[in-house]
């Protein structure tokens, strides 16, 4: 697939004339240090990916392009387009053999995790992956505690099946601390979830 | 990530003022089934999946979001966007707990395989992969011989490597046919590559 690479850095070209047109901002959510859990993620993967310690990527959004401008000598510009829905989980790759396959979610709940952050597509991918012997797992920020969690795949599914006969609608900390494994976030990596793997999962 | 869904299906919006702009369309041009050699390799990993015998997904197309509309009442419109250079290749999943990794390519021609099919990029990533253990390859397919290859990407790097020194732009069948494996095409699955993953790489 060649495609020409077009570059969006510095423009902000929202038409006045267009109501509820939004430029993508970044968020700046996670703590007090301007950063996005996304973010710290990703820069946590980056360094996994230059200290050669895995290959972990974040699955580019799918979305489903309708009409494409070819203006001449410029990059091609995506005129319309839609978001389409996931059929997999965000993050995945290879660590010392393994496939590891996780998505990573945030609330400001302080005292469990909402079930409706969850899609019954991840689900279904977590439990495809766990039949082949991946190592699945989500990563929880609880952004109004400061604290991040490793949850085991199969907890989240297993909460997940008890949410579908209505008995449950989140996923009380309690468990998530009992069940899970809280980590210690640092500077580099920003959130060393291989740490958790090497010494619980693996 | 929560975006609003939105469905392409039976637009087709060109609008007439606006020259060069293209409608997408899917390519007809592997072999005289009226399938592209994509579409048979996805039709292959939704066999895999549907089977249980691996999960094995296409990474979306990075792009970049640069304006997105909200109108009432309907899906989120993406107005402006740009294609993105990917930073990994295009298929990856599980299967039997090793990663796999691969990426797909297609040429018209008889005699070799033209290594400015790869990127810099990609060879990049299978190099990552590789040290971290992953089966890592590329199907090629020539389209006017209808042959399909697996070929291990130690020897597409290899290749790559000689091709920086200058002393060779493509890769020949006949390096092809003995460092490699031929893949027999099937109804279902149409590229059934994990059987030779099986009986050499695995």
């Amino acid at each position: 697939m060649n495609y020409p690479i077009g570059t969006a850095a510095g423009r902000f070209t929202g038409d006045p004339r267009k109501k509820n047109t939004r430029i993508l901002k970044k968020k700046t959510e996670f703590g007090n240090r301007g950063m996005s859990f996304e973010e710290d993620i990703n820069q946590t993967n980056q360094y996994y990916l230059a200290k050669s310690i895995a290959v972990i990527h974040k699955k580019p959004t799918p979305i489903q392009v309708v009409s494409v401008d070819y203006p001449k000598r410029s990059a091609a510009v995506i005129t319309e387009a839609y978001y389409k829905e996931a059929s997999t989980t965000d993050y995945n790759g290879v660590y010392q053999g393994r496939y590891i396959d996780f998505e990573a979610k945030e609330t400001k709940n302080t005292t469990s995790f909402p079930l409706r952050n969850f899609h019954q597509h991840q689900i279904d991918h977590m439990k495809q992956c766990l039949s082949q012997n991946g190592v699945v797992f989500v990563l929880l920020w609880f952004s109004s505690l400061k604290r991040c969690f490793l949850l085991p795949a199969e907890d989240v599914i297993d909460c997940w099946d008890k949410h579908l006969q209505n008995s449950r609608k989140s996923i009380p900390l309690t468990l998530i601390e009992s069940a899970g494994y809280e980590i210690s976030l640092g500077i580099a990596p920003r959130i060393p979830y291989l740490a958790v793997l090497d010494e619980h999962m693996l």
